[in-house]
């Protein structure tokens, strides 16, 4: 998993119809200083992430063990928001704090 | 997944059997700008896209999970055609407007 | 599979529910000398690692081949806490030791 | 999926035995103007490749969808030769004419 | 699948019951000339490689089709001990000649 930053949507209606009625997240991965990383990419929406907010992506078959994913053409998930994250023993992020 | 541009197709008669009739679409990725960004691949169209269309891909297994790429040797496919997206609010691409 | 050093945790209440009880570590890739390498990722834990501590992870779908991450959106594993490696036959790490 | 030449062949006798009859083709990747790009890989042949042929192989599990590759520890697969391609409208290799 | 030689092993004791006899080799991987090329890695052992051979390793879930690693948390394995390769023709590598 990575740390990623959810920065816009992605809209299609001509699509793979087992994805009907999901949303597609564009993420921004950010770095342990909550700074913006190298790389964008879209992932599927499994825990009602908003605009913002920092999340847990998961990638490869892994983003196909939600409820929401199960068995769909999708390679990229949005599996957890994160709360907060430390390393070294120092808060690094604290939701409502550092957004 | 990935945002990307069709740019051509790939022709091959000598192949393994299960792939006969899918079709082989070379994708430019492209970045939230929809400039192109580093790196092309070869995705099989699940969603009938044409040349120049914006798409999304997806890769490894997942892209085995459609209806015409079911067990098949094919680590990418194209799942949906785009018709917009958006960053912090801001429309970037519109189908139809920004081609 | 990679040597990884424990650097961190990551928060998280709001998630996909088959997460709820895991532990979710920030590690810091390191290379045959033990020296940060270019590289952080968010994993599981599967063996219980503590802070600091020098590990193996796996990656994509071999990161659910735990008890505690099958079938769970997971790309990445803490499977092994290291004792020791060498190279060429020279030892270039042991826990305890070079910590 | 990826454009690449055959460039070489592996000989191994040592090897688990489900590999056992299946041939290791060495490929050099290629670019969209069929110049050597970035990457050497080592994949089974599913179709018959030659030296010097251009082909399509796919990785990750996919690798493992060909009558040849199933169940096997097999990451890359042959698995088209490519008769063409054209990016824009425009013809960038035909076999026989560019080889 | 990729050439890598094997320049060392990590041993664990704390790790996935799972894992318990298999061996973790470390593997350098080299380029078509035989020379170090850019990554290590970790890998377990399906065939009995020494210390300095050159190997192909599979990675992914491919890393789990042997009977070692079979449903293991092991994303990277050693499947084949190489006896000889060559690029266009030309011998690049043979055992006990170029060791």
């Amino acid at each position: 998993m990575n740390l990623a930053k959810v920065v816009g949507t992605v809209v299609s209606t001509q699509k793979e119809e087992s994805l009907v009625g999901l949303k597609f997240l564009i993420l921004q991965k950010i770095d342990l200083e909550g700074a913006p990383a190298d790389g964008t990419l879209v992932a599927v929406d499994a825990v009602d992430a908003g605009p913002g907010e920092i999340v847990l992506f998961a990638t490869g078959s892994s983003g196909r063990q939600t409820v929401r994913t199960d068995k769909r053409p999708c390679d990229a998930v949005v599996m957890a928001i994160v709360d907060s994250w430390e390393v070294a023993g120092q808060t690094k992020y604290k939701k409502g704090v550092n957004d």
